[in-house]
C-alpha cells in the first residue's frame, strides 16, 4: 500500500498522460516530486507546459533536468532531417516502431528518476505509460515497466542493504485515452495546460496530424468533451 | 559468437577496469565505440585519461556525453560536502555500501550506452564492472548485469521486430585486479594512461589512500608489477 506524505517521484512530459499520472499520485496523498527532460526534442514547448502542470496539481518539487539525446539522432523528435509523420493510415499497431521513437528514452529518464529516488528515499516512481492508445513504442510495454521494477531493486543501495523495494507505478498503463481523459478530468487536470504534438509551429499550437494530436483528438471525442488546446487552421 | 568487424559500445571510465575491458573488445577483432561520462565527478582527470586510452587502444570512436549527476548528491565523488573515505580498515563487504556509491550511475551509464548502440546498430555493450576486488556497488555485480541485459532487450526497437539481442558484456566481472592487470598487459593497456584515485591531487597526482587505489595498488603487488603512475608522496 502507497502511504500518504510520503516522497514519490513522478515523471513529468508536460502531455495529458504524464499530466494524468501526476494527479494520481496527488490523490493518493503523496509529496509528489516532478521530474522533466530538456532531452533536445523539437516540441520542447512542452517543458513550460510541465511547470505549469506541476504548479497547478500541487507538485512538492519540480526539477528539469538537460540531457542531450540528440547526438544519437535517428528519432523523428530529435532530429531536425526526419519529418514528423502526419496522417499515418494505421495509429498503432505491435509490429511498426514509428520514426518518432527515441532509442532508449524511457529507459534513459527511469534511470534518472531511480537516482532521484534513491536519494529523495522515495520508493515508487510513477510513469505515464501507456499501451492502449499509443504509437507502439517498445518501451511503454508493461513487461518493460516490469523488468525495470526488477533492475531498480538490483541496481541500488536497497539491493543490498534490503531496506526499500522500489515500485514502477503505471497507472494508466491499460486506459484508453479517453479513459485518461476522464480520469484526468475528475481529479482537476486542466487540460488547456497540456501539450501533446510532436511538431507545433512556432506559436506553439498543435498541428492535429501527428499521431499524438491524432490520439488526443481521439480521446476527446470519445471522452464526449472539447478538447481545450489551440490547433493550428491551415493544413501544413 | 561475437562477429569480427562489428560495431560496439564500450563503456570507459579511464581507469584500469574499463581500459582493460576496451583491450579485450579490441582483441576479439570489434569496431570499439567508446562512451565516457562527465558527471560532476571530483576525479575528473579520468577523463583525460579515458580519451588517451581510447587513442592508444585505437577506438573506433570516442564519445563524451555531459550529464549532469552532482544535483542529486549523496555521494562522495559528486558531492564536495562529503569527504572521500581513506584508510578504511575493510575494502570489501556485502553489507556495507560505500560513500563514494553514486546512486543509479551504471543504470544511467548503460541506458545511454543501449541508446548508442540502438543507433549504430551493436548488438553488444562492453562493461568493465568487476565483483570481485571492488567496493561493493550494488550495480557492479552479476544479477544486476543481467537484469539490465533482460530489460535492453525489451526496451528497445528489438523487443518488437525481433532484428538483434542486445548483450552486456562484462569479460573482468569475475577476475581478481592482479588478473584483471596481467591481463590488460597481455593485450598492450598503457596502465601509465589510466587513472583511479578519487580524489587526487590537483596535479592529477593519486592518494594512494582511498579504497579505489588501495585495490589499484594491491593489484599491481599480486601481480608482482610496478604500478606506473605516480602518486602523492607526503600523507594528506
Amino acid at each position: 500500500m502507497l502511504q500518504k506524505n510520503k516522497k514519490t517521484v513522478v515523471l513529468l512530459s508536460g502531455g495529458l498522460d504524464s499530466a494524468t499520472t501526476l494527479a494520481v499520485a496527488r490523490s493518493r496523498g503523496l509529496l509528489c516530486c516532478a521530474m522533466t527532460f530538456r532531452y533536445g526534442q523539437r516540441h520542447r514547448c512542452e517543458i513550460d507546459a510541465a511547470k505549469k502542470i506541476a504548479r497547478s496539481l500541487g507538485a512538492f518539487e519540480h526539477r528539469i533536468i538537460d540531457i542531450d539525446l540528440a547526438p544519437f539522432g535517428a528519432s523523428a523528435l530529435t532530429d531536425p532531417k526526419i519529418k514528423v509523420p502526419k496522417d499515418t493510415s494505421d495509429l498503432a499497431g505491435p509490429e511498426r516502431i514509428p520514426t518518432t521513437y527515441v532509442p532508449a528514452r524511457n529507459t534513459i529518464f527511469l534511470s534518472y528518476a531511480l537516482a532521484w529516488a534513491e536519494v529523495l528515499g522515495a520508493s515508487d516512481i510513477f510513469i505515464g505509460v501507456n499501451c492502449t492508445d499509443y504509437s507502439g513504442y517498445p518501451d511503454c510495454r508493461p513487461e518493460f515497466i516490469s523488468a525495470f521494477q526488477k533492475l531498480a531493486n538490483l541496481a541500488t543501495a536497497a539491493a543490498v542493504t534490503g531496506k526499500s523495494r522500489y515500485r514502477i507505478v503505471a497507472p494508466i498503463m491499460n486506459m484508453t485515452k479517453a479513459e485518461i481523459i476522464l480520469t484526468g478530468t475528475r481529479l482537476g487536470v486542466d487540460f488547456s495546460l497540456t501539450h501533446t504534438c510532436y511538431d507545433p509551429d512556432p506559436a506553439g499550437r498543435s498541428c492535429r496530424r501527428c499521431d499524438a494530436c491524432r490520439f488526443r483528438l481521439k480521446g476527446f471525442a470519445e471522452a464526449g468533451l472539447k478538447d481545450p488546446i489551440e490547433y493550428q487552421t491551415a493544413k501544413q
